[in-house]
């Protein structure tokens, strides 16, 4: 296998960013199935053959079904706004395709479920598009807590802080209603740090969650691309019907203590997804700020020279940058989906299932829907009560 | 009023720290009254004869009823182990002396409200000892708060992380056992994020914890001298009975929400006490590791210049530096304990309350109680439950 | 002009650099004239084939003359071995192309003005590869200082640290080797801080440097992609005719004090090129392993809240990045040359020399050269001892 | 012997850090001999009489005459102003006292040598003021360099960058008047510089310099204490006669290249002493502003995990440690003091000379003057053009 077509729904932030990778992947890692830019799927046709145009897809149409009906697509790629995303991944499946979906999957744990049936109905790849895991940084992390270099996990301590919120005349764009979103900083951010947080320490028993919405009415956008959005004071305001923040505390199956905190009102704070992790042989922390970097204490070091050591995860020792530049020459936000989508080639050249799939982000929906109880009843809530018994 | 006559219980760790800061007090802020070392106690002869010729105290004595009976002494600086707290300061108080109590201030928010009683009852100045606040940095973010410049406070999280027990050879150390520490981490570590988030924060409202012990029998120690200790791997070994990590989550009366966690085993942080403040106008940060900085963040900053400022709280405009040295140039631990007994000296001239005092021990420990309660019974648990109706 | 036909000399590290960023311009800045990858010359035909087939060019030559002579070349982009340069440029100009040539332009300032002349007199633009101008960070810095808020300079430090010869097993790679690249240290890396100091201060009056080589023989080398190099320390050696380090003092013609300092034996130091600046009303400082991020100091702040702040700049406030990704979100060192892609296009499109020129170029080269005049003689040079009376 | 007596002249900043470690040492280092606080000496009667009050001192005096006269007097602490040092210590030496005399030892290198001769003739033991070696984290770089633990070392740059002279209306305190101070940041600060090369690199061989002094003229002051000054930017102004910044390169006997800044003009650094060390096992790095930490790199770290290490050398492996608080717990800069007070006392009671002493002293002298000569001549100059051919 040489090539796979993609086809592709959505073409805002996420639509670029996966655009920008399947260009990127064929120049650094060309031992690897070029992905073919065959079509891209978006409701404005002014818009979505301008982002055609742009990105380099060979074809743009504006009906999702006609595009997910094409015999030459191999792929399709999925980062419409998360309300749509049911519909399309099962008729994808249906239809024989991969599926590539962006985080959150689906609005509900259950539709998440219905997705993953019908994937593994028709036989089809599916890929969970939770790209933070594929930071050169982050693999090494993996690395080192897979050789058992950190011993035995005592502690999780997550937060992702960003702070677009913070000013009460930011407008209320679609990441603020629930009907649309899903949820606010919890599904947005939080399940980034739920992803990671299984993908390097395991997976977790039982939550207590609490959230707030501190402002909760915001003048009505005209429109949204990425973080940025148009708004009037003192125009129409609507209500907020998300959370700013949610934070939670956890306990995970191997008996780490967890801590996790998503908030959009962290005044200073543009994109902190940052973790420490405390075990019984030493440390690691991140912030994606520096996402080059990554913190490493080791209790074995000689007497006199214990700290925490910053190691720029740019050598020819961590994963990917040998495709790249020489070290200490950075990759940025965007390199990560390289990454992403280099694991989806890879997985479909060799027939196995990508990693994070659905049943990661299944997984990741599981804990945050149990967090949403346990905001709701004010109690504990064991991810076992979410279970399906015959399915997952 | 020139001098105050101090009569001191305790040698160990804080018996070091109160000594030095009273043999610093008069020459570095010479405008308060003086405290006079006069006499001090503990109960292995030999030891406290050494202790006060080292730390330079006029009399030693073992026994404390005779050191709360002199007629010479004007404060009763109580650090014995916790356990011992509550009989000395009631005894002190019905002596008239005046009270500086090391936190925790009893066992049981009952005990800790008894001395209080017996304080109030007497008339006398009763301090209790967190020291945290006293850092020049500590003060510019009290200030900061106070005067609007950080506007309302959405979020306060903050961590105080240790590693001395990661080493499961650590021996069982009296600070490990319940009846005489009263607590682990918790009443050792959050006591002061919760003194310290109710100074710069508010009252909290209800909170929701969990805890952990990760190792639970250790070898049995021999000695203990502040954190370090002798023990053997190969002997008999103990049991630990209390908290190793102890985390919880909270709710403030002003809305802002909290998180905090207490932990003795986080590999690499030999005294991580650190905290983020994000508010509608700015943040804080600051790390116990690097005392005299406060980084702080504004909204209102110029578009293309906002970011945290690392401020070196050493200059004039920063709290009690103008009596130590030049801008830059950097103070320790021990002068917070300097601080605190300069607050102490003046509230005594000035016929006052000093502040932190035992109302401020008492409401941290109600929420150190309700956190127990929340731990036992995993549920959510206000402070308004731990209220008596009739005193607080 | 819609489109700018592109043919490219070189295809290591800088080609593959240079490549990348001619793919992504037309992505993010659609409104720049379009570079068209036309055709790619490297004496190797199998590598140059591959490296075309890899980068997306549309044709492989294995003689630059033919390359130049294309008629459907508008700009002959030049990044072979510095020891080529001066007579692709020169034949280029002639051929009545545009000129964009990697740093250091030539072996000696005299070439290097032999190229400007031929690019002057065949009225051709031509850029000069020098691309840490184009960091967004660095951009902010530029502004700031010539609103004038930094006031004043006084200092300029800088340093560009790198360690990949601190083993002296590391082969003789042609960078080591004075005939081809003219310098060591010096010409590569002290280059960038000329630059920068160029940029952001202005012109230089006088120097003073010292250099050392401190591994004189080293095994010889197979091959060498980028930094990366096999060698074997068993087989032959050969003699390193470069500099490991040159460090110099500089006066600055605005005043300022200069301290510049290139070395490939700092251990520890992938690639730090980093530099502060001094002024009268504020300062800033810069490391590129960091390279999103500019740390700002204002001497107006007020009193309580002076400290240097760490701006991230992701902002839509700073240079290129609403191109990008939303604000926190990093980018990388490949960014730079797309930016600068940028600037040729613009300056292409506009009918105007792009920034940095040939003529910055040989600003650099003379400041390089005054120092190893300085070096030699053992004294302080002026750079107008290397002024030409007709032509500078 | 259990005591030694001190006479103090001075009682400025200096002697305000002197007494206090006269202070401190006996409670921390119960073990050494015990500096008593006997007489200390100022031209101003009230003056020196409430600092006798205030730091502990037994009698006053007012004349240094009357101080070096006293038979209870075994060490005279010399903190004057530069400008005394001399006379004092040739008549304390000849009056058979151990001298301590604050940096820099004298206004000329002659003068010094002449102080060294005197001592050397009446075989006292001479120490020189250089605080910084003291600090526990410089004493773990020395102990990773004579272990061998960094390797071969190529490279030094330091730099002690102020602030307090940015602004132009701060005014002309005695430290900008040559006849006083003897030189501006140089002497200062590049003291300090140099006596941290030489204890950790070794001897340097040749230096070249540059200075400026970018404000000419300044208010006249009042009066001065520490770096705070008062004075009227509408009042007559005088002269400046020192240099506000001046930098050099080094080249050592041993081979590393060194590079050095002083400067008061640094705006945003009160007090940044920092230096970073490469060697060709590993590097090292320091920064006063954070005295507690040194960050340490190893080469021979594991390929993944190397970078920067930051070490708190507040743990009992490091240097003094054990004597002040547990791990975690920092010192300030006071504490230099105590530990060059406590090197002192030890060295007299072994009967040996301290170190640093006015060897020490006169070596940091001889690269002073040949780094004046040098910006004087503008040319590199060798320390053995500065050598007696008799003495040293």
């Amino acid at each position: 296998m040489k090539e796979v077509q993609i086809g592709m729904i959505g073409y805002k932030f996420m639509g670029k960013a996966h655009s920008h990778a399947y260009r990127d992947l064929p120049m650094f890692f060309p031992d690897a199935p070029a992905p073919v830019m065959n079509a891209i799927c978006g409701r404005d046709e002014a818009g979505v053959r301008e982002a055609a145009k742009r990105f380099g897809w060979a074809h743009a149409v504006t009906d999702w079904r006609e595009l997910v009906a094409r015999p030459d697509i191999d792929v399709v790629d999925i980062n419409a706004p998360s309300d749509a995303h049911k519909e399309i991944a099962i008729a994808a499946a249906k239809a024989g395709k991969h599926l590539f979906c962006e985080k959150p999957l689906a609005l509900s744990l259950a539709d998440a479920r219905e997705m993953l049936a019908a994937a593994e109905a028709a036989g089809v790849k599916h890929m969970a598009g939770l790209n933070y895991r594929f930071a050169p940084a982050i693999r090494l992390a993996k690395k080192l807590i897979e050789e058992g270099r950190i011993g035995r996990i005592h502690h999780f301590r997550a937060v992702f802080l960003q702070d677009w919120l913070v000013d009460p005349a930011f407008p209320l764009v679609w990441r603020l209603k629930k009907e649309v979103a899903g949820s606010g900083s919890h599904g947005d951010l939080n399940a980034h740090l739920i992803d990671l947080a299984r993908y390097l320490v395991g997976e977790i028993n039982e939550v207590a969650g609490m959230s707030e919405t501190f402002v909760r009415r915001r003048p009505i956008a005209e429109s949204m691309s990425g973080l940025n959005a148009q708004g009037s004071a003192d125009g129409p305001s609507g209500e907020v019907t998300v959370d700013d923040a949610t934070l939670f505390l956890a306990r995970f199956a191997g008996g780490a203590l967890g801590s996790f905190e998503a908030t959009r009102f962290a005044a200073g704070h543009r994109c902190t997804n940052g973790f420490e992790i405390n075990g019984s042989e030493g440390s690691l922390r991140f912030d994606f700020e520096r996402m080059n970097e990554l913190e490493v204490y080791f209790t074995g070091d000689a007497d006199d020279v214990q700290g925490f050591r910053r190691v720029l995860a740019t050598d020819p020792a961590h994963a990917y940058m040998e495709a790249w530049w020489p070290p200490g020459h950075t990759i940025g936000f965007e390199h990560t989906f390289v990454h992403e989508a280099l694991e989806l080639m890879e997985a479909i050249r060799d027939d196995r299932q990508p990693e994070p799939n659905f049943r990661d982000g299944i997984r990741c929906q599981e804990v945050l829907e149990a967090v949403d109880i346990s905001i709701a009843e004010r109690r504990w809530v064991a991810i076992a009560e979410l279970k399906e018994d015959d399915h997952d």
